[in-house]
């Protein structure tokens, strides 16, 4: 089989007894039960991916995947797409949010140019996967082949076994114009109009968001995307670095990683690796709630509760960064706190 | 004058000019205008409290107060008043929730006996500062005479001042029944009806619920807390340690000290800072919205929009300890990202 087959293949269920052990664990926990609220969700949840009792959150490792849209050729963006391969070098440096925001969690980050248009110097730290030099241009026919599609996503699959071992993964994206292209898999993943689920990106003006919209119902209507056919959703209106977090997110579930899903971008990408394989849902952690307001419609779809909302729109991973202080937060009170029964607590009457 | 209000004269406002400088990096750094919401917020606001463009919050401590409340008498609570010194004993020896969410951030845990029925072990690092030794059952009269309250809220002050210097404080709280004293309080100081601001704390059924709403009423009724008054409302309907939180706030704000705020306990106490010194607002940040409903009326009625919301319901400064990571998140990216003309980064067309 290839190797996004071997991936989808490989991916399990949550291990129940592990959940049960966890669950029994923060029952006995000096505090009331369920008082921890989220926290104890997502402690259990973890505990179930990992398939140990008591997890271990400690190797992490952010991906963040970049690209160019060919649809920037009908004005959606308001930065040049320039912008795509200064921002990887940026990366490279250590000067863009994810970088600070992973030096703060002691992450690695691992910066993939699966498509940008133009090329980073050769110097910088980034790992070069290019599927093309930017998509074509949905408006006018499919953003990428089948081949090209089935390749950024074998390129997320890839990273991630590169990167291995890992403990908790995240996603993130770079690259002009993609909240165009994650418009456009949202509404034809989830059937909802396009202009609910498209908003301003980087920040444009009602004038152009009006046209970002009808470039979108253009570029559905010109290549009609099967929903049931998640690949096809991804070659005809996605982009390269969606198709790496696809794979990302597919390959964390078949190694039994907990990964983080970022914001819109990201959510396109869950959406194409849930259509791939939808048993890879539970091994996601919805970081945040984007501005953006397809965000909550994929989320939705997916059944996906973000544990923030910091009315954050930068993309890059940086919402499941800080998130994933939560997820330590939550691993760490389960492992560490001590038992009614350890000091001497009385329980409930 | 007193110590109480020596601090509330030193209380100042957020410095503009530091604000300024603030928010005009946001806007030089390597990411659309805003699309870090809420952490920009946060980071110009630690600018204003701090006095410095470039905030630190690297020395970071966090004060749980303990008290006891009389009106356990009453049936109010779901554990036996014994907990509060088994959870004091807890706390000193770094076994409880905030213990290990003080380690993941690497802040200190400053334990205060404010009004303990009990008493804690000398061995166990536990500051002991006792008003009382709990207090008064609210629903027949009094739960403190007005000099305790002063001396709690002064246990804080003095707390805070012996544990500086500081760069990013929390309180947070201990005490069998004491969301019966900070609903009382919230309904006191919003006019907002009993049974509107009531939860169900440790996790007490319907019935008890019901009794504890009627205890409450009778309790204001009974004491008439004048609600211009924040001193006469912690006296006559709160607790030590809601008084000790309220100096922690208090002495934060004279200090400079950005100062988070936990939930319903901590939101109360938060209420009655206000009532003394309406300027301490400014400084505190609301870390979480806690599952209690009364929390959400005192939020609203300071004006302060919680970072989290995480179904937590715990205490101990729990949810102001998770927050403060988002806090740091947003002092380090303002602080430690590249700005567009440092990485050659185009701006918007």
């Amino acid at each position: 089989m290839a190797l996004l087959e071997d991936t989808v293949a490989a991916i399990g269920v949550l291990d129940e007894k592990a959940m049960h052990a966890a669950r029994a664990r923060q029952a006995q926990l000096t505090k009331p039960p369920g008082s921890l609220g989220r926290l104890e969700e997502i402690s259990i949840q973890i505990a179930g991916v990992q398939g140990r009792a008591r997890p271990d959150v400690s190797r992490k490792a952010i991906f963040v995947m970049a690209g160019d849209h060919g649809v920037v050729a009908e004005g959606v963006s308001g930065f040049p797409q320039d912008v795509t391969c200064q921002m990887l070098a940026n990366f490279a440096a250590g000067g863009a949010a994810i970088n600070v925001l992973a030096r703060h969690l002691g992450a690695r980050v691992i910066v993939v140019d699966v498509g940008a248009a133009g090329d980073v110097p050769a110097s910088a730290s980034v790992i070069v996967k290019k599927v093309s030099r930017g998509t074509r241009n949905m408006a006018v026919g499919p953003a990428m082949t089948a081949e090209e599609a089935r390749r950024s996503i074998e390129a997320g699959i890839e990273v991630f076994a590169d990167t291995r071992p890992l403990d908790l993964a995240g996603a993130g994206d770079m690259g002009i114009g993609n909240t165009t292209a994650a418009a456009a898999i949202i509404a034809a993943c989830t059937g909802r109009p396009v202009a609910e689920v498209t908003g301003r990106g980087t920040g444009i003006d009602d004038a152009r968001l009006a046209h970002k919209v009808s470039v979108i119902e253009r570029a559905l209507a010109v290549n009609c995307p099967d929903p049931a056919d998640a690949l096809d959703v991804l070659a005809r209106v996605g982009g390269a670095e969606i198709g790496a977090i696809a794979g990302v997110l597919l390959a964390a579930a078949a190694h039994r990683v907990p990964v983080m899903v970022d914001g819109v971008i990201s959510s396109a990408g869950a959406l194409v690796a849930a259509g791939l394989a939808p048993r890879a849902v539970p091994f996601m952690i919805a970081g945040h709630l984007s501005v953006e307001p397809g965000h909550r419609a994929a989320l939705a779809h997916l059944g996906l509760v973000p544990v923030l909302d910091l009315d954050m729109r930068l993309g890059e991973g940086t919402g499941g960064a800080i998130a994933m202080h939560v997820v330590e937060a939550a691993v760490r009170t389960l492992n560490e706190m001590a038992t009614f029964s350890d000091a001497g607590v009385s329980g409930a009457l």
